[in-house]
C-alpha cells in the first residue's frame, strides 16, 4: 500500500524544539504538505511566469472537469506533461504581455484561454524524486532559476472543454489524445489513494481550478471577470475591446467597488470550517454523530462551518450545541486540513464538555444528524483498527458486524479522535 | 477606564478541566464572546423570526455606512432602538411571508428593503445586563418564547441611504432623526473602544451588513441577488416580476449553478489569515516587523492571507519566510479571533525558527515590510507595559523615546506577544 496516510512535512523541525518537547509532533494533515515553494510574490511578474513557463524543465498537471490526469496505476499517480506535449492548447507563451496589458485588451467576445496556473517551485527536487517525476531531459541541461530562485517550475492548466469555440474543440482534443495514450482523468480523486505530496499539488490545483469556474462573474458588478496573477487572482477589467474595431480604444466598463484598492472578491476563497473531538467532563468519552449518508454503524466527529464575527472555540461550542445538544467549555485547536472540496479550511478542535447536564445529547435542535452517542475510548481504541481507506471501501479483517466505523486517516476527524484515544485531552501530570 | 481588553466568555469552562489543567485558560480575544444564542438553525423560519420581530423586547442596532448608532459617552455604548423607533423604515413585519413567497416576489426594479439581520437571543439577559439595556418595558410583560429557545431577540438593521427612492429617503430621515436627538454613528469602531460584548455583537452585524453590500451580484452568473436567511444568505431568485404586471407570472432569469444545490457563494465569505510570534531556535528571542504605515518604533507579528490548499502550519511557515527570510519548522495554533474589517478570520500562532540559518533575516523576496528584527524578551516585556488602546492613541507616561512600541491587548498579536514572553513554547520541565 502506497497511501501515506499522514502527509510528510517538508522541513520537519528538529526533534528537541522547544515547541516540540512542549506539544509534541507537528499533526500534518493529508492535502496539507506541498514541498513546492509558491513564491506567492511572484505570481505578478510575467517575466518570472514566462521564463518558468518556457524552461525545458517545466511541467504540466492537466485537469479535466476538476479530474487530473493520471497513470492508470493502483493506486494511481499525476502524470505530468512537457511543454511540447500540452502545445495543441497552448502553442506560446502566455505569460509573454505584462499582466498590465493583458488586462488593457481583455474582450469580452474572445474565448477564454485556458487557465494556466502556477503551482510552485520544487527548489530541491523534492516533489520530482518523491513522485518520480524526471525534470531533465539532458544532463547538461540547467535547472532553472530566476533571480535567488531556482526548481523545476510546476504547472496546472484547466483543459475543461466548456462551449464549443475553437479553444474548447482544441481542450477536447487533448483530453481525447491523452487518454489515447493510457492515461485517464481521474474523477474519483476524493477517495484520496494518491500519496501525500501529490494530493497537496492536486488539492492546490483543484481548489483553484474550482473557484475560478464558480466565479465568472464580479459579485460586485455583475460583469464578466478575467484570470490573472497566473490563476490566483479573478480582475474586474475596467474597459472592453468587445465590439471595437482593431487599433481602436477600448470601451469603458461600469464602475465597480472591486477596482478601488485592493478587494477580497478578487482572491480565491477559503471557507473556514470547525472539526471537533469532543470529550466528556471526566476524559472518558468521546462524542460522534452519524449522518444519514454514512454507512451503516460509521460515527464521526462533529463540524460545521464558522460564521462571520465567531471565533473558531466559538464555533466549535455553538456547532456541538446545535448538533448535539452538548454543551463544550474549553476548546483547544488541534491541527488543520485543507480540503478542496470545494474550498474549505478543516480547523481541528478537542473540546471538553461540561460536567452533569451539559453531557446530556438533545437531536432536536438542528435536526441534520441521524444519531449522537458518547463512545468509550475503548470502543473508539478498538474501531481505530478497522478503519480504511474511503468511506466506500470494503471493511477490514476482523471486523464484527455491529461495531463503530470511523473515517480513515487521510481525514483530520481520524487524527482528531486517534489524539483524543492517545489522550490529547488527559491532565498533565506533575510528579515533583 | 470601560475596556474590556478581552473578551469575557458565556460559559467559562471549570478551572479543573483537564484542557484547562493541560493548556491553560482559553483566551478569548477582542470581538469574539458574543453571548447572544444565534439559534442558526431557525433563520430560515419566518414564523420564528416574525415572532420574535414583533416581540416587545425586540431590541434592533441601527447600522448606516457600516457605523453603528451610538450614545455619545466616553468610551461610546451602543444605542439599541425599540420596534416603535424603527417604524419609520421598517413599518410592517418583514418576516410576513415565508421566504420561499419571498423569493417567489422578487423584483428587481422594486427598491431593495433594509436588511433586517437576526443576531440572536439574548437567552439569560446576560447581554442586556451587562451593557445596561432595558428590554421589559412593563413588569407583567412576558420573555419572548419560541418552542424550547427563550430570550430577548436582537436585531441589526442597515439604515445606509441607497440612491434616491422611497426607502432611502426613510432611511436618510431615521439617521438624521437619531443624530438630532443627541445619539450618533460611530465611525471609528475600529478603534475598539466598544466594551467587549459589545463589540462582539457589532463585529457580527458588520461583517454581515458589509458582505451583503459587497456582493449585490451572484459571481455565478452574473444577476442581481436577494437577501435572505435574516442577513445570513444572498440568493439568486430563479424568476423576476419586474416588468410583470400585477397578478402576472413572473418571468425566469437565466439558469444559475448557485441554484443547483448547496452553493458557498450563496453564503458570507470568511477569510483565515495566520498571525504568528515567531520565537528563535533558543526560544529567547521573538521576531517583528513593522510596515511603512506603523507610527515610529511601533512593531508587530506577522501575518498574511492562508492560501487555497494549505494547512495554517504551512501558511505560517510560507508567510514568515516571505515577509522576512526566517523559516519556521514547529507551528502550534495558539487562539483565533473574528476580525470583521472586512471579513477576516486570525488564526494565531506561536512558530519556532529553525536553528543557525534559519533566523537570518533577508527583506528580498516580498518587500511587504520596512523592516523585521529579532527582540530580546526582555524589550518586548518592557514594551508591553506601554501599550496603548489603539494605533494612533498617544504613547502611555514612562515611555522613553526610541523604546520598542507595541499593539494593544485588543489585538491578538499583542496576546501572541505576551504568551511567548510568558514561556508559552517553553519546555515543559519534566521533575521525575
Amino acid at each position: 500500500m502506497s497511501i501515506l496516510p499522514v502527509a510528510k512535512l517538508p522541513e520537519l523541525p528538529p526533534d528537541n524544539s522547544m515547541l516540540y518537547r512542549k506539544f509534541g509532533r507537528e499533526v500534518a494533515n493529508y492535502f496539507s504538505g506541498s514541498p513546492l515553494n509558491r513564491v506567492s510574490f511572484l505570481r505578478t511578474d510575467h517575466k518570472f511566469l514566462g521564463a518558468a513557463f518556457t524552461h525545458p524543465s517545466a511541467r504540466f498537471l492537466l485537469v479535466d472537469n476538476l479530474a487530473p490526469l493520471v497513470h492508470d496505476t493502483k493506486p494511481p499517480r499525476l502524470a505530468w506533461s512537457t511543454r511540447a506535449e500540452i502545445a495543441p492548447v497552448i502553442a506560446s507563451n502566455p505569460f509573454e504581455k505584462t499582466e498590465e496589458e493583458v488586462i488593457r485588451s481583455y474582450n469580452s467576445d474572445l474565448e477564454p484561454q485556458p487557465i494556466v496556473l502556477f503551482l510552485g517551485l520544487d527548489e530541491k527536487d523534492t516533489f520530482s524524486s518523491a513522485v518520480g517525476v524526471e525534470t531533465r531531459q539532458t544532463e547538461t541541461e540547467s535547472a532553472f532559476s530566476f533571480n535567488s530562485f531556482s526548481g523545476s517550475p510546476y504547472f496546472a492548466i484547466d483543459v475543461t472543454p466548456r462551449g464549443n469555440g475553437a479553444i474548447a474543440a482544441k481542450a477536447r482534443a487533448l483530453v481525447k489524445a491523452s487518454t489515447a495514450k493510457g492515461l485517464l482523468f481521474y474523477g474519483n480523486a476524493r477517495s484520496m489513494n494518491l500519496s501525500a505530496p501529490e494530493a497537496a499539488v492536486y488539492g492546490q490545483a483543484r481548489g483553484l481550478f474550482d473557484w475560478n469556474a464558480r466565479n465568472p462573474f464580479c459579485a460586485g458588478c455583475g460583469q464578466p471577470t478575467l484570470s490573472v496573477n497566473a490563476g490566483m487572482k479573478r480582475t474586474c477589467p475596467p474597459t472592453d475591446l468587445a465590439g471595437v474595431e482593431s487599433n481602436g480604444v477600448p470601451k469603458d466598463r461600469r464602475p465597480c467597488e472591486t477596482r478601488k484598492g485592493v478587494s477580497n472578491l478578487s482572491f480565491p476563497r477559503t471557507d473556514p470550517t470547525v472539526i471537533m473531538a469532543t470529550v466528556s467532563a471526566d476524559g472518558t468519552k468521546v462524542l460522534l454523530g452519524r449522518s444519514k449518508r454514512f454507512p451503516k454503524h460509521w460515527y464521526s466527529t462533529l463540524a460545521g462551518f464558522l460564521e462571520p464575527g465567531e471565533s473558531v472555540e466559538e464555533a466549535v461550542r455553538r456547532e456541538v450545541w446545535e448538533e448535539s445538544g452538548v454543551t463544550v467549555g474549553r476548546v483547544v485547536i488541534h491541527s488543520s486540513q485543507p480540503w478542496p472540496f470545494p474550498a474549505n479550511l478543516m480547523i481541528g478542535a478537542v473540546g471538553q464538555a461540561l460536567p452533569g447536564k451539559g453531557e446530556d445529547i438533545f437531536l432536536g435542535h438542528d435536526p441534520e444528524l441521524e444519531d449522537a452517542k458518547w463512545f468509550t475510548m475503548d470502543e473508539v481504541r478498538r474501531a481505530l483498527q478497522y478503519e480504511t481507506a474511503g468511506i466506500g471501501d470494503p471493511v477490514r479483517e476482523g471486523y464484527k458486524e455491529g461495531d463503530l466505523r470511523l473515517p480513515p486517516a487521510t481525514a483530520i476527524a481520524n487524527q482528531l479522535i486517534s489524539s483524543v484515544v492517545e489522550g490529547f485531552h488527559e491532565l498533565t501530570q506533575s510528579k515533583i
